[in-house]
């Protein structure tokens, strides 16, 4: 008999919001990844082209943590025809020392927004400079919200211009995020004047093709890419990649998947050139930063570690709370 | 909101025994993989040394099937001596049409019992001589047991022996499963003793030296190898491999699993020889057995189809006997 904890989404997003403990339990999975022996697999993945159909399957297991999630995300993009969101998914929380499941975590993907947003927050900390208040956030879904909530978690963030290519989307957005945040949001007409003058520069969307040029970067900014999680997506400008601070939150997965990728693809950076892990920033065996004048490019991907970080987040609160239904197989 | 459908380990024991349908479909799912544009990505596994851990995550998608499963297979090798047992798990379904999760299967492993004995009887029924009556069973675990007993669904056994390291554990075997199969069945002393006579040998022993010689086959015997799930296992003299009619259930697996590997690594046959695979075998495309006095091995490391093929038998039954319990999410 096993005895395991189920949580639905609605109870995940009661006793788990994006909040700093949870920016602080993913800053602390980069920093195992960078100083412990973190077992993470390579990504399995799935394709059902028949239905547009994609599904991923990540894990990592972290030394010193309890549990260790396993994370199955589907992205069936005609969804939305029949009146389904395209990307849900859950989480199976195991013992690292029994391997049997402790809790089987209904989010729909709710736990990888969070811990999406987390991550970029913590590449905001230890690559923006402290005193960045100027946000431009690309793209106007759920991710460009909670990049932004996310930033203002780890910095003095005052202002902020949302553009999406569907201005209309744009404008909600920022019209939303301006109440929640009580901060000026606002809808930039276009990318370049959006990026001009803001500290921060994060990019949400899931472009095939460049939207942020490497000629709009001005000294100083920090630029964090997280919609690039296959092969065909790129956002950002080839050129930027070779001529920033660059770093990634997984080199083995950004030369794959990530922004880095389609740099070493149009050969303006060698395929085995060596970049800083936001882990190793973080620990401080790498430089991130090194001056006001700099320009950073956080490249994330997504890895299992996050998910186990949130996984166990959720877990340990949902235990404290007394919190979900217990089912016995 | 997704509603699913979660069934427990009793709840599956009694809607998916190992029966003739539970064959069927796992004969199906190779015949598909031989025929269809099936999608079976390389396993996913995850290694925990700390805890004598490992995780192996299968998934495979057929055209035709509604769902696919995504299979997690724990084993923690030190668990028995905290009274658990060291195999367990669970698997999802998933709609192939939208990535939502149907069914959670939480049958601490009872499903791959069923669809590892299924593939068994499925290699018997193709590469075994038709008036095949006895069996030799190597080891006495779990799949020792429902090996045989899958054997006797397909060809009319009348006798078999059990041979184990452990002979009290080979008698109690025999003696339980003579009492349910209504045959004679005894423990053999030795192993060579066993395949002597026999008309199909089966090892089911995690052994990673082997302990069945390649001398000690006879014309027209069968041997199915369903102990090699990983690179350190090693059931069958490589030899044995070279000098007979070799079929796999996935080249691409056997070749860095499964008994092959062994033989590749002794440099017996060529790494890219290439071999029958039992889907194709069922499907016409290559030749099996081809006369009365062939020796044919079937080399089985276990697929993600089968774990599709038979959690859709798992939830189309569950639906029909109106099982399990619902839950939204």
């Amino acid at each position: 008999m096993t005895r395991m904890t189920i949580l639905t989404e609605a109870e995940l997003r009661r006793i788990v919001p994006l909040d700093r403990e949870a920016v602080d339990c993913v800053e602390g999975a980069f920093h195992a990844l960078a100083t412990k022996a973190v077992a993470m697999p390579p990504i399995l993945r799935l394709d059902i082209p028949e239905y547009r159909g994609e599904v991923d399957v990540k894990t990592a297991y972290v030394p010193g943590i309890e549990g260790f999630a396993i994370k199955i995300s589907p992205g069936f993009f005609d969804n939305p025809k029949i009146g389904l969101p395209s990307t849900n998914g859950m989480m199976v929380l195991l013992s690292s020392r029994t391997g049997l499941v402790e809790a089987l975590l209904l989010d729909n993907g709710y736990l990888t927004d969070v811990r999406t947003a987390a991550a970029g927050a913590v590449a905001a900390k230890h690559l923006s400079r402290a005193d960045s208040s100027v946000a431009a956030i690309f793209g106007a879904g759920m991710q460009a919200r909670l990049q932004l909530q996310a930033l203002a978690l780890v910095r003095p963030i005052r202002e902020a211009r949302i553009w999406a290519r569907d201005a209309a989307k744009a404008e909600a957005t920022a019209k939303a995020l301006a109440e929640k945040l009580g901060f000026p949001v606002k809808a930039a007409i276009d990318p370049k004047a959006a990026v001009t003058g803001a500290d921060i520069v994060v990019t949400t969307t899931p472009s095939e093709a460049p939207i942020l040029k490497a000629e709009w970067l001005q000294p100083g900014q920090h630029v964090t890419a997280m919609g690039s999680d296959a092969e065909h997506k790129n956002e950002i400008e080839p050129r930027a990649i070779a001529e920033t601070t660059y770093v990634a939150d997984s080199l083995r997965q950004t030369r794959r998947l990530g922004e880095l990728h389609h740099a070493i693809a149009a050969g303006l950076v060698a395929a085995d050139a060596e970049f800083a892990e936001l882990g190793q920033v973080i620990a401080g065996l790498k430089p991130g930063r090194t001056g006001t004048e700099e320009i950073t490019i956080a490249d994330l991907t997504g890895t299992g570690i996050q998910d186990t970080a949130i996984a166990t987040l959720a877990f340990t609160r949902a235990n404290a709370a007394d919190a979900g239904t217990t089912f016995e197989s």
